[in-house]
């Protein structure tokens, strides 16, 4: 087996590191080193966290860490920035918090940055998440950035989903309801202290029951709950409703559990398999001069972007 | 000539609708429509309007439109709602607040909803604005929900596009740093009747000032505007800082026009071909019973997503 792979095994945090800047940079060898270490994932358990930006989800992801190191779990934090399309700079700002773990050897952080020319964040975050699990860290912690649907898809294949929201949001709240609703496995109101946070809680609590989760869901009523993570409030509460979804997704000889996983393989094999097919197809084409002269037709107006768009996949598929 | 064309470029309110729809669908005749419209388009000044859920995006833009209508300019409204992944369902909540604009013939509001399965959300709604500009609505605005990478490409195509946000994100701003800040024209603090409105635009400005924008942008420094929407405080600024934008790509031979018409092509028609060739290739997989096999290959473990993806990739390329 490859060394690399071998010290990731033995919970080697270099090995760790490498292997995941592998991924994030979509170097080829990331894929041999994957399918190697692969054999070895499948024991963590893994809460995805996502939210608004400014609902305080760093804190409290870092809280989590706290409460699970008590109890002697060893926790890995995957970190996902989206990049910037121009720049490719990534928000680093309040990973600045979770530095206090940094001399914890229980406790692995890692920021996701960099997209690939065609995407791929959530790819290359579930590929992260493969390397924390078979380094063998007990829980990883996906925290997200953003509302859209690449954090919703990042987050929609963790064991626990949370959603975090803030008190104030007011007839707003319903903004939320994109695709968000659907995936949360618990609702948290972070910064409860603030005006608003019973609203808040009575306007969640409405839109589940209306939407009908536990029916569809088979009995698991998402749970709503108040949290100020700056002061540890409610986070007690946090992760004893994190092992009640475990317990849940686990009872009934593990169905529940399979079916989850068939939707996350059906998504990950569709999202790797897009993702080569672009990039097989697509790769040189904007090194190829082809789009530019294509760009210039436009620009002049000479010609319509969907009469160009069928030429060039004509030409792309005859390749 | 098709006779649905001939009629949206008369302006038939119900022509537009049905184009639109067939978008949104992703009918294959919605194709021919566009090649068959886009030449009459071109014309119209898009700009668009972005922010996290609960900025107050919608009664902005409802202002916005009572300003222009006071000029006798015509205006196109399409409001992108991010589809849910598993019901499909949209937001259509706000939509209700520029209802009072149905009676006007000058004003002509849709909601795009459908997300296609490779996505395709921005693609679908540079087409409606095709359709809106050839319909001869003087101005369209695009207001998108959300601020994730899609919401991202959605606006970063307008002529100007605006960036909302709310005061009092304290340390937070920070988060709208991710790829926000760069496609920002024009950024607007609403709700300025908030307690920290002064903080965040002191900080937005500080931001804008690092970023260096006004240098890349060859002298476009992008203002940060006040606005209380509800009580159509500062909408008058933002009109007059649109119409400066306006100026500024204009000026000088239409040379910036044209450098941001490439980078939009550009990423107009990498957008349609990759949707083009994802559908042709991989239309019919999650039909074909082949991805059930290799999903309970992989939820019995006797393979790993890797191998199954390089699999699947090579199946497909050989057809």
């Amino acid at each position: 087996m490859n060394d690399l792979v071998r010290r990731l095994l033995d919970g080697d945090v270099r090995a760790a590191a490498r292997i995941i800047r592998a991924i994030d940079d979509r170097q080829p060898e990331a894929r041999d080193l994957l399918k190697a270490l692969y054999p070895n994932t499948g024991r963590a358990y893994v809460v995805g966290v996502t939210g608004a930006p400014g609902v305080g989800k760093s804190t409290l992801v870092d809280r989590m860490v706290d409460q699970l190191r008590k109890k002697d779990k060893t926790v890995g934090v995957l970190a996902v920035d989206p990049t910037s399309p121009f720049t490719g700079g990534a928000i680093l700002g309040d990973r600045i918090r979770m530095q206090r773990h940094c001399t914890d050897d229980g406790v692995f952080i890692r920021s996701m940055a960099t997209r690939g020319h065609f995407g791929g964040l959530s790819q290359s975050t579930r590929s992260a998440v493969d390397v924390l699990d078979a380094m063998g860290k007990d829980v990883v912690l996906v925290e997200t950035v953003g509302v859209g649907q690449d954090e919703i898809e990042v987050v929609a294949t963790a064991h626990t989903t949370i959603i975090t929201v803030v008190p104030g949001m007011g007839d707003d709240i319903q903004a939320i309801k994109a695709g968000i609703l659907e995936v949360g496995d618990l609702f948290v109101i972070n910064k409860c202290e603030r005006e608003g946070a019973d609203r808040t809680m009575q306007e969640l609590n409405m839109m589940l029951e209306m939407e009908g989760r536990h029916l569809r869901d088979e009995g698991w009523r998402p749970p709503v709950i108040k949290t100020e993570a700056m002061t540890n409030t409610g986070i007690d509460r946090l992760m004893a409703e994190i092992e009640n979804h475990k317990r849940y997704l686990y009872e009934n000889n593990r169905e529940k559990l399979n079916r989850r996983l068939r939707s996350k393989f059906r998504t990950e094999v569709l999202d790797q398999v897009k993702l080569a097919i672009l990039e097989q197809l697509l790769g040189n084409v904007e090194e190829s001069g082809e789009l530019d002269r294509m760009v210039e037709e436009l620009v002049s107006r000479t010609s319509d972007p969907y009469t160009v768009c069928d030429r060039l996949v004509q030409q792309l598929m005859e390749r």
